[in-house]
């Protein structure tokens, strides 16, 4: 197996279309970097093949991408319905909440901690589910529509973390790619579903639509770090929620095989 | 499960004893972000566990790690001498391969990609094989004395992918955490396991032995842009290789769940 790569050019921009992957990665047979015994296709060579894959994406190798591989929908649909999801955002919870402790804060208010909001803070797990766990190309009137019922519920380590931070006392930025026109449902479906005492929440405005994820969260935390805080935690569940520049002093990546947002 | 993170002493520094993990980790029981459904202690419990683990290292969500987890030496053991690894190696390569053939050289000599050596280039699983896969704690001296031998093997897909980046006409840069003592070994082992035509091979000077590998490999990147040179492409086995400053333009993160350089 081996993948070609296939530009496709940038769609038009608009609120309801923010950038996403430029690459349509397609599934062609052999490759000269996979040797012959790798080709027997029973069900633990999918397996094998799709945690693979899914390595890939969680140690940021790969290519901007725009669906799940093909074979691997079920793998995937497994993974986040069963306890390997779970686990998964339960270790990086319990990663960043050992670090969280040990940080001295000043006491000057200015110790600072960043997270993400959709699949870090909020599930959109039933939206997916809908859509093939990643494997339909990504709609965003269909997702903006989910979004607007404001019904996502927290991802329980997540909020456990999170309010964790609050107490030691952290000041709190919230940074997601959602859009300004899009602040009421998100402060409404966040509150519901349990996180209150952020202090800033930070959405995409119109000066930011043509930006990736990598630029946008970049320059806050640019931004952020000049008001003289410092970042030392940013839990994300992208590689364009954590790297880029203005680093946090740690970064938490949770899991998401479903998409990937350059 | 829970992990309590000790602090423990910066060891004395000298060439044979490179900076490594200062905390020590340790594994006690419960941990108030795991459910109770969790703890049933079946096989299949061991294998998600220590696959979450092995997530937790390759995303860079760990704390630096003296040894792997008692609990997942067979798990590891596993890996590293069946598919997994072997896949997980060709799925980076290739990747890395996709990206190489996508650059558009300049011409003039000045695009580069930098390799780290050991479990990048060349394998040293002979040698963690007889010290538990990591479970032991790294011992400098028995480690240079089998890098003194000289026999590592070449990663098969490490060197297809290198063979490719050479022929493409990036100048090759490789970086390592192996000192200057060894110059001479590390050339011989890297010739005679097929590494041929790299431009600079930089180790680890005398003034380097304190530095972090993320410092020390920084430092030099940073070296290298000054002199004009495009990094494009970076390989290496650890988050230490590829984050830092004056990082490259794409990462890739070749599998290690055996050990931890900070």
């Amino acid at each position: 197996m081996s993948l070609t790569y296939v530009s496709i050019g940038q769609e038009t921009l608009n609120p309801h279309n923010l950038p996403r992957p430029l690459i349509l990665e397609t599934h062609v047979k052999e490759s000269p970097l996979l040797s012959s015994d790798d080709d027997d296709d029973d069900g633990s060579d999918v397996t094998l093949h799709c945690t693979s894959w899914r390595f890939a994406v969680e140690s940021n190798n790969l290519s901007p991408w725009r669906t799940i591989p093909q074979e691997c929908q079920d793998y995937v649909k497994d993974y986040m319905n069963n306890k390997g999801y779970k686990n998964d955002l339960e270790r990086v919870a319990k990663e960043a909440l050992v670090f969280a402790s040990s940080v001295e804060l000043k006491g000057d208010g200015m110790d600072a901690w960043v997270f993400d909001v959709d699949e870090t803070l909020l599930s959109n797990l039933p939206y997916y589910a809908h859509h093939g766990y990643g494997l339909e190309v990504y709609d965003s009137e269909a997702f903006d529509k989910w979004v607007d019922k404001g019904i996502a519920q927290a991802i329980e380590s997540s909020l456990k973390l999170y309010e964790e931070v609050v107490k030691f006392g952290f000041k709190v930025f919230l940074l997601t790619g959602r859009t300004e026109m899009r602040r009421n449902v998100t402060v409404e479906n966040l509150t519901k579903s349990g996180f209150h005492g952020w202090d800033y929440l930070i959405l995409r405005g119109v000066e930011d639509h043509k930006k990736t994820a990598t630029q946008f969260k970049s320059e806050k935390r640019h931004k952020i770090m000049e008001e003289g805080y410092r970042i030392h935690g940013n839990s994300g569940d992208q590689w364009s929620d954590l790297l880029g520049s203005s680093m946090s002093a740690r970064s938490f990546k949770l899991p998401n095989p479903m998409y990937y947002i350059a």
